[in-house]
């Protein structure tokens, strides 16, 4: 994965207030740990049946102004469903309307509710459509698709296949409408996990060399003792997890899950400072001539080098983008070890 | 799912006493909360192999006379397995004598033991020859298949894809013999719950629009002080799990566990006291134009929505198939309150 | 699996010492509940790239010598990486040198970071072309393969049903790399278990016949208050976990791991008394014509009565190899009622 993708960040396009755009200006105007890498403006779930128009109206009004400053990419979800005609006739009129507009300041749309691997070609289809028809560049928008369905989990190993060779780009999870579609309860209160589709989708994304993203947290609140207050240690819980186990990036509602996703999805100071460690210790062991060695307990070898060459990878990229990011999170002879040392493997 | 299928009580057709039906009359003539969803006279593990042909005997004896009454479905198990011929030859003659002798008063028949999705569609073919041989009507007879081999777990996607076409319409997890089969070993006295197979079993099922059911719980009684007592705690534990994740339905052994099942696979009344509520006030939050809403600190969306409304569509089949279940378990006016909101969504 | 397989033991095959084969000739020379069933002199990951030459020189010296002796398999583990076309043509080399030198004196190979089936097909025609060159009976030599790319995890269930009709006849678990292929990390000091990668290869192997490996545990001490210890408690819970879930073996690092990993996928004493008990009730009750019948609160049936033949059935496997290790494990009586039991089902 050279193309970070930390944070998607939903915001609804058209709102029930005097400024139904707010939401979406602030999202593109976003400052800082703040700003997204993905900023999805949103057609679909997120914004009323009746302002939808509105919404469409609103991307093509804001985007173009606030679009070059922006240093993420931005994708609108419209609207699809594998099971619903009605709301794919829609779809397609959203992005034909976007690609002609407003096309050369996206890059790309989100598709939720996709089914089988012939409904996901169907969507990259509508794309490649409205990108020829608005003239621009073949493959200069990307897909993105909310994997949400039983049908969709069903043909993940061969969507991801298709993705390898196609403008499909990022696979995100949808845990709510997936509980629902299969019936799910949440019996105490809380969701599964789904704990084995996360699995596949990390592996199968990464055998596709595409980006796999988290689902929505929507417990954002917590109320105790008559407050209210945000609930950081819920989102951190689920953001950590995902990173764990290869998860590429994470799903926000709210500037402040973007903050989160941003410095969680970074490795921590004490993480790039041990993993420098392992690197250096075995670089020096290397230079005489040992093959496993083992440094604090733990034997390494070129298998568990990778591990911690991605670490030193990762905070290069983020250095590259977000100067003021790395700046503010690591010591400075630290972020400078990380830019010097030589990985010979990975 | 329109069919309701929250239990399925296995009952040895044959048992070694005076009376050699008891067991099978008793499932017949249930009543209550102990009424399952779904009565499995078995002729395989449960029966011993000296008892099946008075276990068929039985069947046909006595299944006539109870079935007009019975309010779920009847569905024998038979001897099959995909690695033994002669328990196959045997499985033939029971469908064959089963279907012609009382094939009206049943409504298909249980497969143990299939392997890949070839000896799935052997398992069809023979309950297809009998029904037609039986001058029944085409596709009266159901086929379910208890997955407990490596072979039909390889093939899972496959046979729930051959499902949706097909008089498949159930699938019966079978961790015992599926322990077995993968050599695992209950090293502190548990069996792994499988978890990766019951989470695919979920979704291959949703996407066929067939029914997914979970295992045995064999732990039928603890004791403690010296005193034996009937293991509520551990089943629920069980069943509950398989509601969260969406499994359709829970195997029963026992008239008690039957009637857990039947309860816990309807809504608590606080679920549906608390879905209702998101509903309504969702509702109403819509009536005025707004597209997500927070309820109770939780935002609600289409997709939201759709996991409350599952609930009340639960609590109306129920009620119209039973309705002296959900008047005892609901207060009036909620349950009117029930079959009285407008599903927007779902 | 009439083969045993419950340690998988690497021993670099080369190390910067005086006596540069010194863990080669270690592992070769093992006794008692220290020597693997399986011994992989390690050219790969765990000697170092300057001393390749001189693992590959070791194996040639050392293993005539001991492997007549040697009461286990010895399969090295050459190079290979579906990405990296030299580490192939060095394992090409490593190969064929092995099988035309040592061919007679080890059982086959081992093939690290496999991609897709394509990659795995070339990985046995390389062994089979070197087995011909060499003179060797065909299919003499093996092939086992380290899972550990995102691409062999897609293809599992493939891959497995090409070992059901090849000289594939093991899939060892190579977490380290796999996690760093999904880009996984250890943000709280522990990779993830990935356990739905273990349950399928359990299934899938189980489905073909072929043998399951586990994943190496790179913990092998503990420091507290300044004092370094063997870390027998992390390894016992892995291998442990492994054997619950149908996993076949174990893999060593080291020969107190080989120790506790023998043990561990031996059944216990109280296991094997508790099975046999169950197995005798069960044999008794049924020569009085019950079916299902309860043992210690237990249903036993068919299905059931398996589990513990199998736990019958490992035993009597080992006594047959080790009768030394089954020797000191057992109470004699207890050993002779497995030997002479009557074993109805499995």
């Amino acid at each position: 994965m050279t193309r970070l993708c930390r944070t998607f960040q939903t915001a609804p396009a058209a709102i029930p207030n005097d400024d139904s755009a707010k939401f979406l200006r602030s999202g593109l105007t976003s400052e800082g740990f703040q700003a997204p890498d993905w900023l999805v403006p949103d057609i679909e779930d997120g914004t009323a049946p009746s302002m939808k128009g509105e919404a469409v109206d609103n991307i093509v009004a804001h985007v173009p102004d606030h679009a070059p400053d922006f240093a993420g990419d931005i994708l609108p979800r419209v609207e699809w469903a594998y099971d619903d005609a009605d709301a794919c006739e829609r779809g397609v009129e959203q992005v034909e309307r976007l690609a002609d507009e407003v096309g050369e300041h996206i890059d790309g749309f989100v598709f939720p509710k996709v089914g089988r691997l012939d409904d996901v070609r169907d969507a990259a289809g509508v794309v490649a459509d409205a990108e020829r028809d608005a003239g621009l560049d073949e493959g200069s928008l990307d897909l993105a698709i909310i994997l949400e369905t039983a049908r969709a989990r069903s043909d993940l190993r061969e969507i991801c296949q298709y993705a390898a060779d196609s403008r499909l780009s990022a696979l995100v999870f949808g845990p709510v409408d997936y509980t629902a579609e299969l019936g799910g309860r949440a019996l105490h209160g809380e969701r599964p996990r789904w704990d084995g589709l996360l699995e596949a989708l990390s592996n199968e994304t990464s055998a596709a060399g595409v980006a796999a993203i988290g689902g929505p947290f929507d417990q954002l609140f917590h109320e105790r003792a008559g407050v209210t207050y945000y609930n950081a240690e819920g989102y951190a819980d689920q953001v950590e997890h995902e990173a764990t186990i290869g998860i590429d990036g994470s799903w926000s509602l709210h500037p402040k899950q973007t903050e989160q996703a941003n410095r969680i999805h970074m490795p921590t100071a004490d993480e790039l400072e041990r993993d420098l460690h392992k690197i250096e210790s075995f670089n020096e062991a290397k230079r005489e001539g040992t093959g496993a060695v083992v440094v604090d307990g733990q034997m390494v070898d070129e298998a568990t080098y990778k591990n911690f060459a991605n670490t030193v990878k990762t905070v290069r990229a983020i250095d590259e983008a977000h100067p003021a990011q790395t700046e503010e999170y690591y010591d400075e002879d630290v972020l400078d070890r990380a830019n010097a040392v030589d990985l010979i493997f990975g």
